[in-house]
């Protein structure tokens, strides 16, 4: 509800911190490009999934983050989110081996088809590091 | 091939050991049910993900358990294999709060009915654990 | 998180109100159910959808039924749900004409094996409130 | 439009005609349940799909089911029309290895959760035949 | 059937109307790109879901949209034809409002990630408009 | 397992005989690709779909694709696959108009959406035919 939707709260605060924690530097634009379209949704993006579920300690943002790769790569229209996900576990410390191997693993689930895709989406992320971020 | 499919290889009995190791004493039954009918599709049941995926140490057995349960939740017709899933995962050393973690961060990527029905798949494991293992 | 989950806030109170106006009297028993296994799962599923989104004034809620209706029929997987939303949008205002109707249009979407199943459970919703309700 | 559903028309009777070689016996019946609750579900399941499509002579009957086969069991959730589809297919001239081929070919393209699924209804359905029809 | 495709018939001109109805001028010109390939699949999409579905009178053609939107939503894959239905949506009257309301809702249904991407999708339908058509 | 992977074995050489058999002269390219990446994934794609389940002779490879075409199609995300499998079923001896029968039918399973993307995807790859391969 617009009127509920404060920035300055703690639910907000707390979403925000933890998907600059998973997204990185990008996180800001990311919201801001989806509020000026459609602030309820940019709103329960960062309260909802961040805020909330994120945020809870019962699993560590490695092992979360290699779950959402899992479930992205059998969903197999989820590539622009795969893209972001997979940055999001290499920023919270899975090795590229890790998730490579998750998609691997996938292919017995969701079929070649989708692991095939992801895999090069993960390879589209590798090889931007290298010529961007490792110069 | 058939008359490649020596149950005495290195292969199938790899896979049969990872595959116990995740399944338990139901996974004899399991791979016997099919085989009846259809032998080709136990061959690579059995050497396929569990001779070949599972059997790679990139990632441990409980990790590969949870991001199973996670694709399983997103496709949403697989609940049959959910429940394999959920038993492999506790018996790879995931706890339940684990479990029912990662089904609920899959609200987030598959929708509220698909992670429901996971819930209420795992909610059963868990029942008849109580009744019949703990008794 | 945990210590924020406080049911007499006002997102908790706006969401179990607007899920009695579609659910109906299982609305709260529904929510214990879940709340029983998962009471962050149980948290979300009140406050998001039925706090945040169905609580705003955008569109009608008989509308927002037959477009859940929609969604549902083509996911496919979900007939559970389906049941509780064709439940929803009869209460909401639509009639049963307008409901078959959506899923009908479906079949040109989702294809016929979806839009079967869920005609089928639109069916079993129509025959039980004809047998349960109105005699 | 229900003024043109004239089930005397040559498309509908074309339709029913093919819906008989496909389906057997069940075919009339099958259409009476649908046309019960939504007549223009019924009609445009007979006119459009087996009025039109399975009409046509580019491909012969058995080929066309074997592609059925493979489409329901990688969507998953089709169960009871991959139920009547293995029956048209046996019916139209494939053997069961054939059709446990197709299913086992998808565990490329579906992943093994589908598939399994699919080997299980198609078991059902070669073992209803045995102990029903064959005696 | 071939022979039975008759362009001048009431079916083939009923589905013509309720096409150029929801797509506009682009109605033509889409079909004639299919019918040039694929003359069968131009045939049944002009009179099958239009000459058929739409043109029934239960649903106005503004509900009938957003349930569409919906479902095309979840699906995920099909946001060629999204853009085609945020499209069609305003021009049967819905608001830019009314359509994100719908693509939010079904964050509950369907996740983030396709709600994201229909949402980006009927942004840039949206930016389209601004910049050619109001100019 | 890596200590296994020999690509002088019979599997690996059956599997790249058979994968030339069906995309032609850029499986190599292809496999290469892959295993650039993820050596793994490469190895269980040349050993089990095909040097596994394509090698067996229960049905012709054109029927094969066929059914593969039909999967792919009704998936709607796998339109690089769909392309691949298009050029695969031409070269296994499926004429055009069979390979756009299968996608029309798939009309029925999987809703026009999905068909359309994969017919567009099939006129892609009969257009690029005739400007490259025949001239």
């Amino acid at each position: 509800m617009a009127d509920e939707h404060d920035e300055h709260s703690a639910a907000y605060r707390r979403g925000m911190d933890e998907l600059r924690k998973h997204l990185g530097p990008m996180a800001d634009a990311y919201i801001q490009k989806i509020k000026a379209l459609a602030p309820e949704f940019a709103w329960v993006n960062v309260t909802f999934p961040f805020g909330e579920l994120y945020a809870r300690e019962v699993l560590d943002a490695k092992t979360r983050e290699l779950c959402t790769v899992a479930a992205l790569t059998v969903q197999g229209f989820a590539l622009p989110q795969l893209k972001l996900h997979v940055e999001a576990a290499l920023r919270c410390g899975a090795t590229r081996d890790e998730i490579v191997e998750v998609i691997t693993q996938m292919i017995a689930y969701g079929g070649f088809p989708a692991a095939t895709n992801a895999l090069m989406t993960a390879k589209a992320v590798f090889d931007s590091e290298l010529s961007t971020d490792r110069v």
